[in-house]
């Protein structure tokens, strides 16, 4: 409550998170004459003449747009574009504060898929890459491979695989942590929004050999009654190691691994006594975590994380974002330096691998307090940045 | 050509002319906790519970979005929205220079009037208000009309109104130097585009008696073949005190005042020499004028001006645009602390009447060397932002 007053009263008197600033001093008739007319003249021919040039020449170098439609902001809800631009405006703060690099709010007013993708693309000329923030499932994920497909710029659903990201490097080392291996492990992840979805389809792609997603009516199976053929629940069924009704205590039962991106307290200390020895509870629904990690240890859990910054193991989106577009940013550079083709960027499941690996590898000795690095650690996005930026090479 | 090298290194150097920057430190968990999760969440309700509160809390209550389409960019033409990006980048540096008012380039890919004006009202949110920009006559006309009915945030289109609003300051001193009056002056406006057809409109509000308005093809009226009713042209002609065909030269004809916004050289000697005695002379092609200054002089002219800034009596929209939108600024944010509603603001001809009388009175004695103040004058911004919302109120 304290922190809800303290941020309103913060905010009004700001008015606003971000500010836009000159690079250069405009000072002289000389310094406008190179800022401005006539001087910037040559800059826009050089453009016209070699369209490349825009990336090395503009703020579009170096700057990330942070697109919301507002329809799902936080655990809020649809409260619309307006209601998400304080959100919006503190991506883009976290976004120079971790990444060194620029971020401002784009706000789409639309629900309508199409009409979303064809508006981001028609206001994408000055951005180097597209973060898509607090866009509710299903549409997230068409929105996101149509822009994928039809931008020239890299396009990045955050809440999907900035969190899959920090997830598999706190699940690295968490398995060192256990001896656990992700080849045999049980996994179960509870909720099949657009995170849970992320989360599962990553560690599917690092080798997770038995992974079971549920949402809050239990596992998703090929044969459940409310499940269509197509639709990314389905997918998420098919890429499942489980095929069986059940409810998500039943999931829970000998797992190893529980990965919680539901709801508050959705998860009992009886379903995690049920879970097999030395398990890993990941509980990061936020701002109160599926089971609280006292209470999950205390019912047998050896490894616990959450999404606070007030408990150990903050399993945590800032991670990883800011240094994956640090590195997009990075290799867009050296190639636009290296002449004036620049192919498209793909974040793609290699690089979000690499972006966790290098994560986990931040934390020398993993043990049950420490599986990720701290938010404030420094040289995190840095490393992140260089693992992304080798591997789009 | 100097100038064009030193500003295609300086933007190489830079990568873009804009920064965007967080305004409170984040360097705690408690920072994080108040600038994004979990307290940002309350800065949200609030605004879900109160629309209007969006003005005070967000970057809305002082950003400026510079929207252009790239088809009338300097005098390159239609170079497209990528190399336009580089003119965008600059007026939102002379809006924080000059205006101390955030601002960023929004570049909306399409030629068509309809898309873009709902694709600017569907990413208005974050935005105090819609600055113009770059926009080929006669699109720009239906484009400003329909985003000023259909948006609840000010439009101003700065080639039009922004010139408008300091021609007419210039004019003012001018007529005050030469003892020439508005009513009965005879002024020639020679270009038919954005910036003449906004000054033949704002002169004809201020009550100049006879405005006569030319494109390159000679005297606008309504008998003209190529004129068709219903265009803007044909409400040009309406408009103007000349009903009969003619060049240019004709129209210059006895006139005390000639306003050039067309192309480099297309004045001569002559045709000055032919206006009345003690003729007002305002050649701002840019960047070579219709006439120098100091041929128009030697050709019998009074009182010159350009749009340059090597030049005496630079009638430079700079003078107004960051004033005007302070004055916006301010006017919304006094209504919005006054209480909840937050009434439409129209920027109509009363308030740019008031901004151009507020610039022509920084002047204390306009002589032929003085009509408007400089560019780099202390207080110009503020005595227009005062006059702007004085007037709105």
């Amino acid at each position: 409550m304290d922190t809800d007053i303290k941020s309103l009263n913060l905010h009004a008197a700001l008015r606003g998170k971000l500010s836009v600033e000159t690079k250069t001093p405009i000072e002289s008739f000389d310094d406008l004459s190179l800022v401005y007319t006539p001087g910037v003249a040559e800059v826009c021919r050089e453009i016209a003449r070699n369209p490349a040039a825009v990336n090395g020449l503009t703020i579009k170098s170096d700057t990330v747009a942070v697109v919301t439609n507002g329809t799902a902001v936080l655990g809020l809800g649809n409260i619309g574009t307006a209601a998400a631009l304080p959100v919006m405006e503190g991506k883009c703060a976290l976004f120079k504060r971790f990444g060194g690099l620029n971020a401002f709010p784009v706000c789409v007013d639309t629900r309508d898929v199409n009409e979303f993708v064809e508006i981001v693309k028609k206001i994408a000329v000055p951005f180097a890459g597209i973060n898509l923030e607090d866009i509710a499932a299903p549409e997230c994920f068409e929105i996101e491979r149509r822009l994928i497909e039809e931008l020239d710029i890299p396009v990045f659903h955050d809440d999907q695989h900035g969190t899959a990201i920090v997830v598999l490097a706190a699940l690295i080392n968490a398995m060192k942590v256990t001896g656990k291996e992700m080849e045999t492990a049980r996994i179960a992840v509870l909720g099949a929004g657009a995170a849970g979805t992320a989360i599962a389809k990553l560690l599917h792609f690092y080798g997770a050999g038995d992974v079971t997603v549920c949402d809050r009516r239990g596992i998703i199976y090929a044969g459940r009654k409310d499940i269509m053929p197509g639709s990314y629940k389905h997918e998420l069924a098919l890429l499942s190691g489980c095929k069986v009704e059940g409810s998500v205590a039943d999931a829970l039962k000998g797992a190893d691994v529980f990965i919680g991106v539901s709801g508050p307290g959705l998860v009992t200390k009886e379903m995690i006594a049920g879970m097999n020895k030395d398990a890993i509870v990941f509980a990061m629904a936020n701002p109160v975590p599926e089971i609280m990690p006292g209470e999950a240890e205390a019912a047998g859990a050896m490894v616990t994380g959450t999404g606070r910054s007030d408990m150990k193991n903050q399993i945590n989106n800032v991670l990883a974002f800011p240094g994956v577009f640090m590195g997009v940013v990075e290799a867009l550079r050296e190639r636009s330096d290296d002449g004036p083709k620049v192919g498209k960027v793909f974040i793609d499941e290699r690089v979000k691998t690499a972006a966790a690996e290098a994560l986990a590898a931040l934390v020398d000795n993993p043990s049950p307090d420490r599986i990720v690095p701290g938010v404030f650690d420094p040289g995190v996005a840095a490393a992140v940045a260089l693992a992304v930026k080798s591997t789009i090479r």
